[in-house]
């Protein structure tokens, strides 16, 4: 049995876990952070793409931004294509703000390499992690780690462990609320080995249902399509899916889809959820173990890190002043960004997707909204300034 | 029997058929008004009250403005109450235009003193009106008129006599769509002898349900609760009316609401509806005979307008030049407004209401969204812009 003392003990090594852990460590606080899988596993895991300008300033701020400023690409806007009518949005002109494409998956390279190089303890493979008495000023972290039994106990425990994380579990059922909206459909994703065919994403909604173009980098492509939400990828030939991408991509500024390698695809599941509060006692959740949104709006890895950066700042102002005050109104604080996102995606997501269960009603309600957000300034600025973030000052007030 | 002869039969003279009359006499265009009611009738027949800047500006440029003008309420912006928070939506400041407290029985009243100074043919009290040929050059409006039938030969019809009209369900209804979406509420309705407790309108959304405070005179307040849809007057004793008002309009900034006599109450239905094409043949539809919208957005008096407006130019055109096209083009022309005010008319009405089908996510987003519309300039402006009526260059691009 090992037993080891910090101050904030991290649950997982995503972005969020990863950042909190930077954070802390510029502010001087001693943090260690568990992680269920391997190092490589982490590194590898392909999920969000898009970094809003305050999470791009973030990264910079706390010295992780090096290979991100030289690898990701900034956007200026989106593009909407509806029936084969393309619209730009000037994300830049409407909100002055920029967005990046850089992977998940590259910012937790980076962070895990910056912090192994600063000495951090980052125990990966962590097996049967659990938390024990966080109604207490010390709370444990119980797992095992190369055969052995360790006791981490913890002045705070930060839950960055996701949305099948072992930390919103941990919290009292009686003391939370559960919102959940699941949305019906879901989206096919493909990894190409394709130059982009646009500089800017293509969002196109189709009769025959949505289709999303982006990319990670200037070789590969990320391809979306709406299918059915109890589909299975094995449903999808590589075929079938360029088929369809050809089909739901054509329109006014065509363009030739490079038939690239497909590297990767898979199903996302498409679902909106929040866990309330975010936090019991000494254990606050941050990132998707509180709250999942579908892709649409490119929020999932933005809203993990404006998390963190509260709660570091919350952690700091406790840990070295004894306030607590930044800690008790954490998830209330969150919650405002959080339901702007959850309504920001869910609006988009409305937009831009097939339902089967939209009437005719419906459906012209749809276009009529659709024409609105191309035609009308003001409404072109709501899309560009939720798709940029909104800034931290925002939710500060 | 009696034979008759005109350019334009226009059957309803409620504010679309009268406002077509008078720019189709303006242009020189002989048309005869045949209205199944009385005078009296339609000159009090209470409904809509607020005029877009564009109806305005209409009134006056037909000569039929002058006690408008002396009489009407100019507001520059209106309240939206939140769980007692007011926030004030500044619509002149949003978007350069205003909009009227003016009672659609006051611009009725007006138009038909003002046409029939003019020498106009109104034909009130007709009986058993009906159409036919409206597929031929020649169409005919049939009826019986102070006991003797009456043919009234027309080379276009316009069909203004509203919702439960004739003019709609004399359209093939092979020949069209209709597109219907009730909403799960009523409005009840009062119109009461106390002045107004507040210069501009209050929209007031609580956990108890909607209420609207808003005025037509000096004197006069008008206030509406949200109600189950399937509730009748009888339900709603002055007393009921009176508490919920006192409810639901409490808040911020508190007003004490001057209880005077109810001189009339009832039951509004929420609706939206469209009937596409809004015309076969000869015979055109107009205002609520077309669409009706819930009265949330209060656009019914001022869509009707537009539809007219469009309708005397398209007329003039064939009648004096032989050029079709904006008749061909009419409808399609009108629908873009149509389904703006229908968006906005349910974006509204899901916006300030209370939904028993809400979930608690559904509310949670809700209350997003209402905090957004009120913090984000861009959004307040996507609701001064429809709210004050996208101006006629709109949608004639």
């Amino acid at each position: 049995m090992l037993r080891k003392r910090t101050q904030v003990g991290i649950v997982g090594a995503g972005p969020a876990g990863l950042m909190l852990s930077q954070l802390l460590y510029r502010a001087g606080i001693d943090n260690v952070i568990v992680e269920a899988r391997s190092r490589a596993y982490c590194e590898a895991r392909i999920r969000a793409g898009l970094l809003e300008q305050g999470s791009i300033d973030l990264i910079n701020e706390v010295g992780g931004g090096e290979r991100m400023m030289r690898e990701g690409m900034i956007h200026d806007g989106i593009e909407l294509r509806f029936d084969g009518h393309s619209h730009r949005i000037d994300i830049k002109g409407l909100t002055g703000r920029n967005v990046m494409i850089y992977g998940q998956h590259e910012v937790v390279k980076d962070f895990i390499a910056l912090r192994l190089s600063q000495g951090a303890d980052i125990m990966f493979e962590a097996e049967g992690v659990r938390l024990e008495g966080i109604d207490t000023a010390k709370p444990v972290i119980h797992f095992e780690h190369g055969g052995s039994p360790v006791e981490l106990e913890c002045a705070i425990i930060a839950g960055c462990d996701g949305f099948h994380g072992i930390s919103r579990p941990s919290l009292p059922s009686e003391k939370v609320t559960l919102y959940d909206h699941p949305y019906p459909m879901g989206w096919v994703g493909a990894l190409v080995e394709a130059p982009p065919v646009h500089h800017e994403l293509i969002y196109s909604a189709t009769s025959h249902g949505f289709a999303l173009f982006t990319m990670r980098s200037p070789t590969v492509s990320r391809l979306y399509l709406q299918c059915r939400p109890d589909e299975v990828i094995e449903d999808w030939s590589d075929e079938r899916i360029w088929s369809e991408l050809d089909q739901r991509l054509a329109g006014g500024t065509r363009y030739e889809l490079p038939k690239g390698a497909m590297l990767q695809k898979g199903i996302t599941e498409m679902r909106s959820f929040v866990c309330e509060p975010m936090q019991h006692g000494n254990l606050f959740l941050a990132g998707d173990s509180a709250h999942i949104v579908p892709p649409t709006g490119a929020k999932g890895m933005n809203l993990a890190l404006a998390d963190v950066r509260r709660l570091a700042l919350a952690a700091e102002d406790y840990l070295k002043h004894g306030r607590r005050e930044g800690l008790d109104t954490y998830s209330q604080r969150c919650l405002k960004r959080v339901w702007r996102a959850q309504h920001f995606s869910w609006w988009m997501t409305c937009l831009m997707h097939t339902f089967d269960s939209h009437n005719a009603f419906d459906k012209r309600a749809q276009q009529s909204e659709r024409d609105y957000v191309v035609s009308s300034e003001a409404a072109a600025r709501t899309l560009a300034e939720n798709y940029a973030g909104m800034p931290w000052s925002w939710d500060e007030s």
